[in-house]
């Protein structure tokens, strides 16, 4: 390969700006930092994950129109660290030429669900049957009986503010649907009754979309949640290479349908009547963390290339196997936790530098190599050097 | 393997100090925020490399013993950015209680390369012959010409304050090396002047060091210097299994004649005589930057578990090849370098935050792979596209 003659030298990057300053925005920065890019992150508080990393902070709430105003003044491209923001402000912003990335317009889909489930069933995207309850008390009610007397006791989402497992309930009865979709009626959100998909494997597909409609994939996972959150993600975790592939493609066409720029991680039931769409993230995501070390590209680095419309990274793995465990707290912190996990010498630690509380998610462990069964071993075990509670399906293996 | 119970939480980790704030102070803070550590850097400047991912910024000279104590009181444990450092004070802080690695019993041999030359041939390492001169003028004349008539022209060192090829003098004549010694003897530095050794190879042998001696090493690599500056770097560059195990187990020894905590670099000559040590860096080195994406855990984060007295992690390549090219200014930066290097999709670019000047080191970029000759290629491609110069030597291959 010819070399070709130096003509240019590098001119000072485009500052990045993020709402939120959590573990997204933390690893977003480190990845900023890698490539000489400035960032300035909107932080709810001064001791949010992000804030010992980013270039600038500011501190407000991604609620708040002035703050959101002042933070698009203050950078170049405005990228997001979660989806609980304000759309009417981003929306304004962007009619006054900021550049937004993702676009509120697409965005609306990871922060509205009832909107989601709309725009992917008439785009034929599969998602699971559904009914969106935004009528007074008596029309939802009667609409959430009528509902399960077609598919069963359903699952209940709020529309808008989960995140987590928080905001979604699977119901072991009707009353229990009942009442929780009644009571986020009644804090105003619009709720989303959906059939129940019993499914095989619970799978992640992870891709990054430039301005221009490139995208790129990374191998598609296989995720394990425990109480609604994600527990651990293997790559590929014994999914097949077909199964992969159309998952990689359904994402491709749920990116399309967004019309998203960046990271989009779509989250899918492989089920006997094919993948089902069950939630997307248009961000970098948790099911993606295994990139940073596992991937020749990480889903940090590619999504601010997107976002600043770079050329995008080769997302090639680099290891057979990969398995990432995430950590979460204990409550009681003692001495000698990170130099029990460091113990295992292939165990990559990240900790977000979140203060211990039980069930916090406090960071994740990553670890490669040639055998799925021995690296997600060693990435438990680093897990539980730091407190993480095993959860009793996974101790058993 | 079987799984532990959980019984502990994660505390407050250790909080890290680094004396300078330059690419290296950058790099382990990149690496600090993802082990969740805290940092605090002592910057001279408000615009170094480091100061934009710092968890805290102190601005003070590392030659004033009231900003080295400050940083001291401010951290649990203080390492180093470079060698520019006032020994006494921090021998000062070390005798008070401060946690100093390396210590500065140890950092003398990187700071000041008289001391180095006596230490290691006391103790039986491989220098070239050498002679220091810390005479008076007359005295250091004589000795210089004396030492000429036995090995030649020799090449001649400042013993302190040199960096990057600065403060060394290959001589092309022994009126040069003189003109070169007694300008540094008359700056108040003493001045060694070594035999010049013909060399097959250029090698670098990196470790990590714990307190108790546990040392970690990294595959050997083969560097190319371009008028004295690093220009690449590449694992394994064709070295053969017997010379880079040779190569590792003298820095080994280096490090235990220096007591070294934390990374230490040694450059080598491959020589007909063998292996000969011709610098040594007691911190993250150039040499290492292939680490980061090319090892399962970089140098920058070894230095971290090394100097906190943590366990160190597995150095294993994660490619069978890897380069590292140095990216400097061209001193007229223009748009759309970045892209045009990133239009390399597996080329890892990693840009300090400094302002381009001619000559000046900016960043570097890592490429990952099979084939050396063709992850060499891909890297110097990128380099160049930021504008790196492409030596004569490298860019006919």
């Amino acid at each position: 390969v010819a070399v070709p003659e130096r003509t240019e030298g590098v001119v000072a990057p485009p500052r990045l700006g993020i709402v939120g300053a959590g573990q997204l925005a933390r690893m977003l920065c480190e990845a900023a930092s890698a490539l000489g890019l400035d960032t300035v992150v909107l932080a709810a508080d001064r001791d949010d994950a992000a804030t010992s990393v980013a270039g600038t902070v500011r501190i407000g709430s991604p609620m708040d129109p002035d703050a959101l105003r002042g933070i698009a003044d203050d950078c170049d491209v405005l990228t997001f660290d979660h989806e609980l923001v304000d759309l009417d402000a981003l929306s304004s912003l962007e009619s006054k030429g900021h550049i937004v990335r993702p676009s509120p317009s697409a965005l609306v889909v990871a922060v509205d669900k009832a909107v989601q489930r709309r725009r992917f069933a008439a785009a034929g995207l599969p998602v699971p049957r559904f009914v969106v309850l935004d009528g007074d008390a008596t029309a939802d009610r009667l609409a959430l009986v009528a509902f399960a007397d077609e598919v069963g006791v359903p699952v209940v989402k709020a529309a808008r503010g989960g995140y987590d497992g928080h905001g979604v309930v699977v119901a072991s009865s009707l009353d229990e649907a009942v009442d929780a979709a009644m009571s986020w009626r009644a804090s105003g959100t619009d709720v989303v009754a959906e059939a129940r998909v019993e499914f095989r494997a619970e799978l992640a597909a992870l891709l990054a979309r430039r301005p221009d409609g490139e995208t790129v994939s990374w191998r598609t996972v296989r995720t394990a949640q425990v109480d609604g959150v994600c527990a651990e993600v293997c790559v590929p975790g014994g999914l097949d290479d077909s199964t992969a592939e159309d998952a990689a493609r359904l994402a491709v066409r749920v990116a399309e349908v967004c019309g998203v720029v960046g990271v989009l991680a779509v989250e899918l039931f492989d089920a006997p009547q094919g993948l089902v769409v069950n939630e997307v993230a248009l961000r970098p995501h948790n099911s993606g963390h295994w990139t940073i070390e596992g991937a020749n590209t990480s889903q940090f680095e590619n999504h601010l290339r997107a976002v600043l419309d770079l050329p995008l990274g080769d997302t090639s793995m680099r290891a057979a196997a990969v398995t990432t465990v995430n950590v979460f707290g204990s409550g009681s912190p003692i001495d000698g936790a990170l130099a029990r996990a460091l113990e295992e010498p292939t165990a990559k630690v990240h900790l977000y530098g979140k203060s211990d509380r039980p069930g916090r998610k406090l960071g994740h462990v990553t670890v490669l190599g040639d055998d799925g069964a021995e690296v997600t071993s060693r990435a438990w075990r680093a897990a539980a050097a730091l407190g993480t509670p095993v959860p009793a399906q996974i101790g058993v293996r």
